[in-house]
């Protein structure tokens, strides 16, 4: 049984989150039961869900347990079986959490999958043709349902979601509009994803300089927002909504922290008639299929070249998560194990 | 031509609105063109809505404008008729305004409309069985739609909208909570409208004093919200909803009057995965067919029996509305003329 360094939840943060709330102890891994399987990580997902559950939310669907491993996506090999569909050497992405290995119970639906890395790279699983990339899709399909021609906005545009977003929403003919924090994710944005246009957020300081240069990327007004972030953005975004325009609440990053970030005018959404919608991709597993489908042509055919940011090894996760909070990433951030 | 009563926006609201803000003038009714209609107000309906229409605002629907008769619902009697399908004596609904005449082109698509009274009183074409209640009709049945046995919420609970809403929700086996201002209406809420319980919101300084008082009231929380204020209610509206509850913002009258009022944790629309839909009645024409019929023989069965509240003259209608805007009224504001 090899050692298996992992990283707990050590205590919840109070306010900001740092590296002390997290813990690194070795296990063993424990012997397989029939049906089970162990899988080494090659990478871990960092996402910025992580951190709303790691405070003690009643009402969440699924707060981080004390005491237990870091939840979180990560793809891999089969070193050890006795499921029979699964075999040494398959490539899996399950839910392993912050660990270098994982033991899986095969059978339960969901628990781990087998993916092909013939045309996709193993690490895109977590990031474009994973959780983020069908994030994407399920905002912008389900809940913006944008017409050809219509103008789409999503903050964090450069992050996994983004990247999938924006790629997404050109696919359908629409006016893709990003925000992102500082002018080299601005232009990659442009030059790499396909944005039409990325506004740097780090240059306004407050809403209505923000809704300024949304005035004049928009146009047409916008008629769909992806929100990753709230706060200052969204005040802005809801000035310049169209009437019938839809929001997707897919994060709140920007309050994660401590004190609840008001809405600044809540009457906009009935003078433009608003639909708002939160959501959490795991509760809608039954578009998955559709949304990987369409993410991995996308990746294959190379309309979306999602860039990576690498943290190495484990014990590196928790400052590489910290980084993600505060938008130091470029692109989708892993960890490599 | 009978000499014409009028009530105009002379100018906007610098915060709250006042008297000062309407001027009373005289007029004459024009001679009628074919296809018009002249018809005598009965009674005027006075509805939050207008003061939205007061501020010029630029993204809105329709501002009202300035040195125009101030809008509204209207009732009463066809006097001279220049169309083939009124005859003199015909009792209408339509959108006369403020005022004691008006000139309609009845050819207009639903300018004007006759109705009967020998079952549903003519002023109740203004409130239950008029715009007020297929709002109310609206927000619960397109956008709430609770299954029997959910939890449904109402902020201003007596008025118009208010009282439609609850026998409409009991008609659907939903628990109807009412929010209410002063003890006297939540007692004609339960007992008069049907409410299972009403919440006097002036008992409670804060939102967590009344989103204590919610949850002892909705003890399996709340599934669907009806918003006609905002601000305050809102906030705490929102921290007893249930996973998955809908939204339908139809007023934000706590903040018609100067500074936005904003709201408080919108985090919380995510972490509930809410469904939140503003909207303006007079979009869905498509509706009112069946909503009116539903409307209609509620009132006519005596299951929905709603108060109101008359002032007496056209000279009354500013102050009359003012004192609407502040909770005076108890159920549905008119003018009789």
């Amino acid at each position: 049984m090899p050692a298996n360094q992992q990283i707990l939840l050590d205590n919840r943060p109070q306010g900001e989150a740092t590296v002390d709330n997290f813990k690194l102890v070795t296990t063993d891994t424990p012997a397989l039961s029939d049906g089970q399987v162990l899988v080494k990580h090659h990478f871990l997902s960092l996402d910025p869900y992580m951190r709303g559950r790691m405070n003690d939310s009643k009402s969440y669907a699924a707060s981080q347990g004390l005491g237990e491993v870091m939840i979180g996506g990560t793809v891999g090999e089969v070193v050890e079986s006795k499921h029979p569909k699964f075999a040494v050497g398959d490539k899996v992405v399950g839910m392993g959490g912050w660990q270098q290995y994982s033991v899986v119970d095969a059978s339960q639906p969901g628990a781990l999958r087998k993916v092909d890395t013939t045309h996709v790279p193993l690490s895109h699983y977590l990031g474009a043709v994973g959780m983020p990339g069908v994030t994407a899709w399920y905002g912008l399909v389900k809940i913006i349902n944008p017409k050809a021609g219509e103008t789409v906005v999503i903050s964090a545009a450069t992050g996994a979601v983004g990247s999938a977003f924006g790629a997404l929403a050109k696919a359908r003919g629409c006016r893709a509009v990003g925000i992102a924090g500082g002018p080299e994710k601005c232009k990659y944005a442009v030059e790499e994803l396909g944005f039409d246009a990325c506004i740097d957020y780090k240059q306004h300081k407050d809403m209505y300089s923000l809704a300024k240069a949304l005035k004049e990327h928009c146009p047409n007004g916008i008629d769909g927002y992806f929100e990753n972030v709230g706060g200052m953005i969204l005040d802005a975004v809801l000035l310049r909504m169209n009437a019938f325009g839809r929001i997707a609440v897919c994060g709140m990053i920007a309050g994660y922290d401590g004190a609840p970030l008001p809405l600044t005018n809540p009457a906009l959404i009935l003078v433009n008639r608003l639909k708002i919608e939160g959501f959490i991709v795991s509760e809608h597993m039954e578009v998955w299929p559709e949304a990987l489908t369409e993410l991995g042509t996308l990746v294959a055919t190379g309309k979306l070249r999602p860039r990576e940011t690498i943290a190495e090894g484990i014990a590196s996760a928790p400052e590489a998560f910290l980084g993600l909070l505060k938008g130091k990433n470029f692109g989708k951030q892993l960890v490599r194990l």
